[in-house]
């Protein structure tokens, strides 16, 4: 194979490769009965200080996909999908599992998530009395 | 340089110039007054059949991340984030610009926009008669 086109090849490879987790399409798990061939899984999680998120500004905003691939902007995508599959999509179920140290501030803080997973529509909200207590209620999904 | 070092860095760099567009944080424009650097604008579009979103099982759905550059799951996120910046945000504002030929055919699909667009919460909701005024009503936001 000459010179360059073993560089191509190369590159191509190493783009597709190191892409692969990013570049996903917004496909998700199979869902029958539907045209499509698969099920979407594809949210927004926001939070913000308050009790209630309509009177929270949203101060960090992140997208979630978990299918084919986790992708999206949350930073911890492939743990937050992982804890959703553990929980079959029930947020209320995601409870504490860090055992982290926090004080009883309060401050709170409202997490919303909106979309849709394995084809149901979300729509959650849930207030935690400061940020430490967010980001011990799971391991990875309200931690961004 | 020696020539495996020269290899890392060549894979490196590649990998750093084509994935730089998906792999993006979740920042966005500059928002005065908030403790962050940056608004967030995080958003997921959901479309389906029938009048309703709550009525209508969402057959597809995309995330959109807008800056600092256009990224997510929506098939044309540059042309989409271009439209929204356009409008200022006003989903309404987008009305037909690609001139199309529908029929009248009344087969309603219902399109769905949550999250955040530049530090402010969106829920946003439109029914079009059938999918191809749906495709029509923007240049790109609403084709997915």
């Amino acid at each position: 194979m000459p010179k360059t086109a073993r560089w191509a090849a190369t590159l191509t490879l190493t783009a597709t490769a190191v892409c692969g987790p990013f570049a996903g399409p917004a496909l998700a798990a199979p869902q029958p009965g539907t045209s499509g061939l698969y099920a979407p899984s594809a949210m927004v999680l926001t939070t913000g200080h308050g009790e209630y998120a309509a009177a929270a500004t949203p101060e960090r905003a992140v997208t979630l996909t978990c299918a084919p691939r986790p992708a999206g902007t949350h930073p911890a995508a492939v743990e937050a999908c992982a804890e959703l599959r553990a929980s079959d999509g029930d947020f209320d179920a995601l409870n504490g599992t860090t055992g982290a140290f926090c004080t009883k501030q309060y401050d709170p803080v409202v997490v919303t998530v909106q979309g849709v997973w394995q084809g149901k529509r979300v729509a959650y909200e849930r207030v935690f009395s400061n940020e430490c207590v967010k980001n011990s209620a799971t391991a990875a999904l309200f931690s961004f």
